[in-house]
């Protein structure tokens, strides 16, 4: 039995922003994988539950049936134009609120500019600074170690003013196995000494004295703080990404009172689940997870949902590039969450005013008080 | 479809005492939870699996609705007293047997006066002894690392003769990646002289020395040996109760006779089964796991028994303080197993025969035989 | 819902070869599991998913009924004769292709008899050589560390001239934490000096630098190589074996143009679908895990299919020793295949004719393409 479950607009807690041009197939396959070379011979990235979950959702919004062959899905989408296609995507997707990590490179949209092609107010795009890329920048804009400390620090000050959260991803540029402690200045110094002296303008940062002065700047902020934990593209050693790495942070950080967001997880969402269940200060979110195992969204869904507590976790779509994966995100979430939650009222393990009132946290009601987003209005 | 298993009464391999006073509803909330610290901010620890379980199975015994609001089951409860109210859910919870962990401090219900609530003859409640706990009130009685030596060792022998077995939660204390062989005895006096010299009275044994002396000291008496493995309190590092980091104390304890439980083991219970899989002397049990995991009980248990061997998964309900876990433990293995099994034999995978014939070795067969209690007389 | 997915002949690309003599009741049972030991007392062998399996799935071969006892179908089984029996049941696995790793010691029929008893032309059987096979059996041969070195270094591309690919079991022997890269040349010859000197005739093959020597002489013949990870024999420490340590070994390989084919993966099945998913020359294999998990394949298939690209999973059966688990092996694929693609399309999540492609791929058409076997015949 699939419940209605009358969900509210989803808040996604968790995105990127999207190509402002046309992207050719290949370029389109390439956003269905994490990986970063071509597919092996013989084999396409369509192939995969992602590639499965596109064309089922995608194609009737541009009116097609579902499950049409991927030449015929890019064949339209390319006769509507990019700005059309996402415009129409978007608007589809059912979300009312996106939360965009703005760390990536790349043409893509900002905040704004995505909530305005979704047919919604710019207020319903909100910041989520990633840590590593503002650290970036400003090194780009300092001469000499302490200026770069000095202008990052007033850089994370500034940015708590007006964004929703930071986010790390300290999983791909060292690992979670960092001290859990925060750096002494006298580190800081001397570890920004050495990024600085060495690095390459634009070079990626993975000093991990810097990485964790990175997060412990932010949680000093208060804010929610969103962490990389589990699957992600191969620059990551997945078994380093493990979210229960993080425990001894996750206690250092305790007293601070800013609440942390341990983002994906998979397939080590059950140990985020844990961490969510026995700490105060935890949640967690299955965001990439859901749309990257499609048909199996339900059991993933399912697994995150044994110990974590109903009011600590969080949707996202982790949607980048394609409009294609605002739409999957939201649709494989709501779908999953509607066969879970209507098996468990069926069976009589829940009732279906509380499956209602969770669906409604999950999707919309955890985020917002979260992140302090007010009541609905819509 | 749920098959009718026509269980026996169960055999409760592993659970503690119950609360003698009558909890608040914080106090209540507070056992729904492995966490230590509050809820986060606008969440209840009631909207979990194990809070919603609790409002499934426990309403109905009291006279409610099934589901009614928290608060209407806690004022019930208030209005019946405690006592009766533990009387009443002991008694509809079907257990035939408890072994308890007598360890835990508080002010709890021994195994006869259990067995005495629960409607059932004293001789029905087991003695397991926790070992650090004897550990603890060795030392607290003993003068100086000779004397808490000697007094130990007498200790796990006279315990031996009376307990159906021993328990171990050395993965709380310092992580189960212990050296797997057994101290020399210069060693363990060396490290009870450390510990007693430095110790507070009531001091915690942490020291992984005198934690495998314990280990060792259970082993040589033949006894069955339970061992915390996987979710607990945050206490532990949960990557360090991964079940397969005692494969090599497996190995080392092979010839000595003393067949070894691994506890709950979630997230890691697919590594306990293989465990008891290879293992001959190895069981496995999913006592914590299936009521904090609630409605997803059936899928923690089916993954338990991918590779456990059917004579060796044992039912328990790891139950603490509240009454109405015993009743959650027994309610949701059996619904579990109903619906597991009630799966496989539709399909043809099982027999029904089979598939009766392992859920009594489940319930309580495989406990009988491994503590040796002897034939069901009920 | 099942889909009717109509299969073609089973390409089974890693199974070992059948006994040659009749098993009596012990040893028949002693093939069922992985541990090297007699079963606990009081449990059978039979008692595991793998026993129920076999229980299911083979009787009706021989003229009984499905779920028959145990000592009825081991008594029908000798009254037909080792040969007899052997032929009924390969011929009815539905195999068209065996791929033999031909490495295992015992009285074990090769590639083509194991064709020919399977009633196919001996060309259906292709040699998978297991490479520390291979090197013990050249310290054998050579007097000496160079001329051991040379001998195996000839006898790696002789092999590689008929081999359909090599198999390693590093995970075995070291665990799969090796250094990822290939070691030179002087240190193989010191490692083979001090492995020849302190080696008895026929002594296994542990040494490190060996092992990393071996895998790199099998990726530079550019043919797929095939390694353990995950569940095994009480030998291997599981979580040594966990395909995630296998990590850097593969970044290294990259370039190199072998595929690597990570087999079973069990319990972290996961985490080879993760490698599949994000490294172009990795794919992923379920054998051994589905007809140990029986009841469960149709879980365990569904999880290896959240990640791996549907053009990289490879069927197999691990069969080893009794015929009864090449009828296991295929039938429990099947029916998980049929039973997990039924409910995808049932829900609408995938499209039939998607399912039926999919399907083909999994049961023959990725081996073929990835071993070079040719388009199907039969």
């Amino acid at each position: 039995m699939d419940l209605d479950l009358a969900l509210p607009p989803l808040v996604d807690q968790h995105c990127h922003g999207v190509l402002r041009h046309d992207p050719d197939a290949d370029e389109f396959a390439s956003y269905l994988t994490e990986s970063d070379a071509p597919a092996a011979p013989g084999t396409s990235f369509f192939d995969t539950q992602l590639g499965f979950a596109v064309r089922r959702w995608c194609p009737p919004l541009l009116g097609l049936e579902a499950h049409c062959p991927a030449e015929r899905y890019l064949e339209r989408r390319r006769e509507l134009g990019a700005e059309e296609a996402t415009r129409r995507l978007l608007r589809a997707s059912g979300t009312g609120t996106y939360l965009v990590d703005t760390g990536l490179p790349g043409d893509l949209t900002g905040p704004a500019e995505l909530a305005g092609l979704a047919g919604l107010d710019d207020g319903r795009g909100h910041v989520v600074v990633r840590l590593e890329a503002l650290a970036e920048r400003s090194a780009d804009a300092s001469h000499g170690p302490g200026a770069f400390v000095e202008v990052l620090g007033h850089a994370v000050v500034a940015s708590s003013r007006t964004a929703a959260g930071f986010k790390s991803v300290a999983a791909y540029r060292h690992g979670l196995g960092l001290d859990p402690e925060p750096p002494a200045p006298a580190e800081v110094h001397a570890a920004a000494a050495r990024w600085m002296d060495s690095r390459p303008r634009g070079g990626r940062l993975r000093d991990p004295v810097l990485l964790r002065h990175l997060l412990w700047s932010a949680v000093r902020t208060g804010l929610p703080l969103q962490l990389h934990t589990g699957f992600g593209d191969p620059d990551l050693r997945l078994d380093h990404a493990d979210p229960l790495l993080l425990t001894d942070f996750i206690r250092a950080v305790g007293t601070y009172g800013s609440p942390l967001v341990l983002l994906h997880g998979y397939p080590y969402h059950r140990h985020a689940a844990y961490l969510a269940n026995v700490f105060t200060h935890v949640y967690a979110d299955v965001g990439l997870a859901l749309c990257h195992t499609g048909a199996r969204a339900d059991a993933v869904l399912a697994e995150a949902l044994e110990l974590t507590p109903f009011g600590k976790l969080l949707y996202s779509s982790d949607a980048f590039g394609l409009p294609e994966l605002y739409v999957v995100g939201a649709r494989v979430f709501e779908e999953a969450l509607g066969g879970v939650l209507g098996a468990w009222t069926e069976s009589g393990a829940w009732s279906e005013p509380d499956a209602r009132r969770v669906a409604h946290l999950l999707a919309a009601g955890n985020a917002r008080r979260l992140y302090g987003l007010g009541p609905e209005t819509d």
